[in-house]
Parts: structure tokens; sequence; C-alpha cells
């Protein structure tokens, strides 16, 4: 029964570490050039804070996600994983909803604020950021199943005890 | 010592309502109407779905605080109080991640995209935006705590026992 545990967290987190890489390498590898009225513009992530901080989150679970599989047959660190897993699922959770947030106003624009969607101009740019945030997406579902895991693992053998 | 956690947990629960409440109202009662080269604009948080996410996700953190507190002395429900408090923490990391990626861009602007920064428009709304913000931000690191004082709680009695 801890061995099954064992290989479904494992296997989870292998998949979580797949999907942060892909979101980084994505992200970072994207830039496309386009030109407006003679204005030659480039976009990339760095122009924006939030997919700067999306790259960091990503890359910084990366390294914990790596760290945990290798670390995770030594059982006396299990109790500060479960933690330290709640807290990269929050930030995962943060990084995602703020690369969203900006991408969706790249995509539509806001009317209201003047700010004009600049999808038209820079397409390519434009798809590989989504597919990275679905990555990035995918990566925090996977982190909120092995946090909910971990919970249900530890809240089971307590049942009907009072906290 | 079981009295003083309940204590404990229902004061946290009480400043999170506190706080969420306040985010709502202030976000929600916030509108000014600025004019710029002879156009009338309001600026008003349903604008911007950002904002709306947050006022929606801030709305449903304060029901349910409220519910747990009333709650609470059910001990019957802890185990699914903790899942869903962990649930609460990650709807408010993302709603005030998105909205503060919003509000950046809108008090600097973004030259590389060409969205002009608003705050110099419209900087009541600005101010109050970001009261709100701070507000939703503290119940953030309110339920972080909540959570992390309940994953104490549960995890400290399996001290040096294997998941």
């Amino acid at each position: 029964m801890a061995k099954t545990k064992r290989v479904i967290t494992i296997l989870l987190r292998l998949l979580a570490l797949g999907a942060t890489v892909a979101a980084v390498v994505v992200m970072v590898t994207t830039h496309e050039t386009a030109n407006v009225l003679n204005l030659t513009f480039k976009a990339k992530y760095d122009n924006t804070p939030s997919f700067k901080y999306f790259v960091i989150a990503e890359a910084i679970v990366s390294c914990y996600t790596l760290i945990a599989i290798i670390l995770s047959s030594k059982s006396l660190l299990w109790r500060l994983m479960v933690i330290l897993d709640v807290f990269m699922a929050a930030l995962l959770t943060s990084s995602i909803s703020a690369a969203l947030a900006i991408a969706y106003v790249g995509k539509k624009g806001n009317s209201h604020a003047g700010w004009l969607p600049i999808c038209g101009q820079v397409p390519k740019f434009c798809d590989k950021v989504t597919g990275s945030l679905i990555a990035g997406f995918a990566a925090a579902i996977i982190y909120m199943l092995l946090c909910l895991y971990s919970l249900h693992a530890v809240l089971s053998p307590l049942l009907g005890v009072k906290p």
C-alpha cells in the first residue's frame, strides 16, 4: 500500500516536472518581431513582468520537483514535503493567474482602458504563450492533485478522531 | 489545548472575513469618471475581467468563512474544512495575482505592448483599487496561515510515523 502511494506520487511529480519544464522552455524561447507603421517591435516574455514571474515560478517548481523525486525515498522529509507541496501549488496557481490575466489583455485588449490587443501583430508569439500557459495550468492541476492526495493520506488514518 | 486551537482558528477566520468583505466593498463601490480629449470614460471594476474575478473570488471566500465560523463547533466537518481551506487559499492567491497583474499595467503601463498607464487619469480609482488589493492580499496571507496551522495540527500527532 505504501509502495503504491509512492509510485503514484512519483508519477504525478514526473508529470508535473515535464509540464513545468515545457512551460519554461516554450516561454523563454519564444520571440517574434513585428512591423507596425514602420516601427519594429519585438515581443518577448521578459517585456512583461507577469510572464517573467511565470517563468521564475515554473523554474522554481521544476527544481523543487526534481529534488523531491530524488529525495522521495528518504521518508524522514515527508512532513516538510507536504507543506512545501502546498506552497508550490500556491506558487503555480499565482503565476498562472497573473500570466493568464495579461495574456487575456494581449488577446482581447481592454477597450475601457484603451489597451489594444497585440495578438494580431504577433500571432506566433501568442500561440506559443498559449501553449506555455496550458503546460503551466496542467502543472498547477497536477500539484493540486498531489496536495489532495497527500492530505487524504494524512487525514484518512485520523478518521473519526477529533483534531 | 483543543480550545486554544479553536479560538485561534476562529480569530484567524474573523480577520479573514473582515479582509475579504473590505476588499469586496471597496472594489465594488469604486468608480471614477475622467475626461480625456473630450471623451468621457468611466473606470469601474467590472470593465476588467480580472477585477470581476477578484470580486467573485473574495465574495465566495467571505461566504465560506462565515459558514466555517458558524459550523466550527461541529467537529465532524473538520476534515472537509481542512481540504476546503486549502481550496480557498488557492482561490484567494489566484484572484489576487490576476488582479495585481492588471493593476500593475494600469499603474505602470507596458510600453512594449503600447498599453498606457491609466492611473494619471483616474487617481482616486487607482488608490481605492490598491486598498482593495491590500485587503485581498491580507486575506490570502491569513488563509495561508490557517492552512499551515491546520496542517501542523494534523501532522504533529503523526511525528515519526511513516505515511
